[in-house]
């Protein structure tokens, strides 16, 4: 079995057009024909898939619980770990100098699913969805599905009377491709703060909201 | 015809189970049987097929360009506007002492396409999406894609090299479920600053920036 038999085996799809393929697995910094516009497609493809699945699978959950779920399993760190599954690192075309970041490896499996949809439609990729996230969707326990730690740490303040928190950008590094932020989330009243980091402002929004929550009298 | 067949007729799908019509016009303050886990099913519906209709309209189109179109064209004014289209203040079921209001309607266009997905496929979801969307999709131009106005305030500030902006909760209103938030967009070292309005914390901020945009020396 070729490496490329051995990725589509564990995609669960064979593809028509190799160059599909080839082209999901092109990081831009590998060149031209890069995944880029089939990450875009990729998105909407799993996102679709995903709801679809957790609709039927969960006839009772409300929308909101949903929701939850849904961006639990296309979030960064869930992309990462179908891309660990997949053993995506050895099959990836990247630049010699760029690092092999979650983001990237995240990026390639929106990508892979984008390029399944090209390739055979709408049903093939939501096969290959079911075939890759299988045991993300197994390990679902509608019971478990938390939000945020900004909507709970707003929900809480809101609850006790309080003045809702403050989120303040304090730090980005980075060129504007591969920016990382630093944000302080305050609670002025409690004299409380705390500073969180990610990828994106939302990100850094919701880890300094997370550690604010830790920091905070129960 | 009757009025159903009229909004069959501007939805460009004619429905096999008349129930899940039914169901997609049926706001929560009407009881039960409601639209909320359809809306649901549909945002991914629809995500997916404006994804796939602008990546093949516009091939040469970078992703965050892309990205940014169909953020564009899925926003509640968009769909509010489709809503308008379909004249579904019409036909919408709603309790008596709820407002009509662009979310109201924007939910219940995306429960119509949950419905027409759950009714008879993907495809026909997307000939629906082609359908109703067409006068927006037209109107879309490539070159005039801007970037969200926290992303070209921060991007403004950083080319000048200036302090990022602070964004500030300064009141919400309403209970949990029809909230609505006053967010202060700060640019301490210019020493200004701009209040913006929203049923979002994401949509306050956003209007919040683009005001103090708007004050911005140029």
């Amino acid at each position: 079995m070729s490496r490329r038999e051995a990725l589509e085996k564990q995609l669960g799809h064979r593809f028509n057009n190799a160059a599909l393929l080839e082209q999901a697995l092109t990081h831009r910094s590998a060149g031209a024909g890069d995944n880029e516009r089939l990450e875009f497609l990729g998105d909407g493809v799993l996102g679709c898939a995903v709801a679809e699945e957790l609709y039927a699978r969960f006839p009772r959950l409300a929308e909101g619980r949903l929701t939850r779920m849904r961006a639990r399993l296309v979030r960064e760190e869930a992309l990462a770990e179908v891309a660990g599954q997949l053993h995506l690192q050895q099959h990836l075309k990247i630049g010699q100098k760029h690092p092999l970041t979650p983001s990237v490896l995240a990026d390639a499996v929106e990508a892979l699913f984008g390029a399944v949809f090209l390739d055979a439609g709408y049903a093939a990729a939501r096969e290959a969805m079911l075939h890759t996230f299988g045991p993300l969707l197994a390990s679902l326990d509608p019971s478990d599905v938390e939000k945020d730690a900004k909507t709970r740490l707003q929900e809480l303040m809101h609850a006790r009377g309080r003045k809702l928190p403050e989120y303040r950008v304090v730090a980005t590094h980075g060129a504007p491709h591969q920016r990382s932020f630093e944000v302080e989330c305050a609670l002025p009243e409690l004299g409380l703060a705390a500073v969180g980091a990610g990828t994106s402002l939302q990100r850094a929004e919701q880890q300094a909201a997370k550690n604010v929550l830790e920091k905070l009298p129960r």
